[in-house]
């Protein structure tokens, strides 16, 4: 049954080097819908964009994640970039973060090279999903069914390939948070 | 049985975004020791390094690999970087060079982040090896044991898990080529 969305509350988890429309254009279309939108991110002073083939713009921090609880959103977005999940799947506090997502029963969505840190927090096993291709072995590899499609939503998990994915992963995600907590996935 | 390195060939595969240090150490140190090095790589106009936070200086390429046998190298060297192994693991001709060093019992030598491009060839299941921190789980995951030690040595296998390792990586390595081949890998 579909709910409201306004007012409703979704972390970002970034760090150094995400995918700057990977977390620009969720966030835009998130508040467009009247949601409140947090940056969460180990690297309280501000993170930087990589954006397509090089360093880009430092984005503002809403909250350190040793701050942030999952209590208080209803759902997660995890941009991709290669180095941004590359640090996240080694921080121990990011991991315990997407996991409560998952553990809720809570809408997560991951993008591109994201997927390596649901990998690492150990949430892929048995779950349809999608990603850029590089990361498609290591999600097999890690037991899950992966697909090459523009979007694939499995039980509130919603994961997409590449920027220009991003109308559909958006479009989705507010899908998902409107249909509220979902089965526990973990 | 240790057999005299000088003449010996090496080919050494990347591509755009390699780690600088992991291409320019090894070939230098096998240089020293009269080994004639090649870089190979699907560029053939030359690559441009990453240098620890940002792009680095543009390298030469010696032989496209289109161009680039298994037959002409006594041993194969695959340097890390994020986008150097993310964009050779979906590079069919890649995984193939990768491929037939192993099937040949030839000596290859990776750090860093280049595993994920074993992984994408099929050869790390059953093999002790390390890595980049980050990439343990996908190589655990693809069937391989994973240590976390400055170098490892498997049957031809030399890895390595950073460029503060590439002293003893590069020693190990030349040991592995005087040794010539070793039981078939693959």
């Amino acid at each position: 049954m579909t709910q409201q969305v306004e007012g409703k509350r979704v972390a970002i988890l970034a760090t150094h080097g995400f995918e700057e429309s990977e977390l620009a254009v969720p966030k835009a279309k998130l508040q467009q819908q009247g949601i409140v939108v947090h940056v969460v991110s180990p690297e309280a002073k501000g993170i930087r964009a990589w954006a397509e083939s090089d360093w880009g713009d430092t984005y503002g921090v809403d909250v350190a994640l040793k701050d942030a609880s999952e209590h208080d959103y209803h759902a997660l977005v995890l941009p991709g970039g290669l180095f941004n999940p590359d640090a996240l799947r080694l921080d121990e506090a990011a991991l315990a973060f997407v996991r409560a997502f998952f553990q809720a029963g809570k809408p997560v969505a991951a993008i591109c090279h994201a997927p390596w840190i649901l990998i690492n927090a150990d949430v892929v096993s048995g779950r349809k999903l999608t990603s850029y291709p590089s990361v498609a072995q290591d999600l097999r590899n890690a037991g899950a069914e992966w697909v090459d499609q523009q979007v694939v939503v499995d039980n509130g998990l919603v994961t997409s390939r590449k920027p220009d994915d991003l109308d559909i992963f958006c479009h989705k995600l507010v899908e998902e948070i409107g249909e509220g907590r979902h089965a526990k996935h973990a």
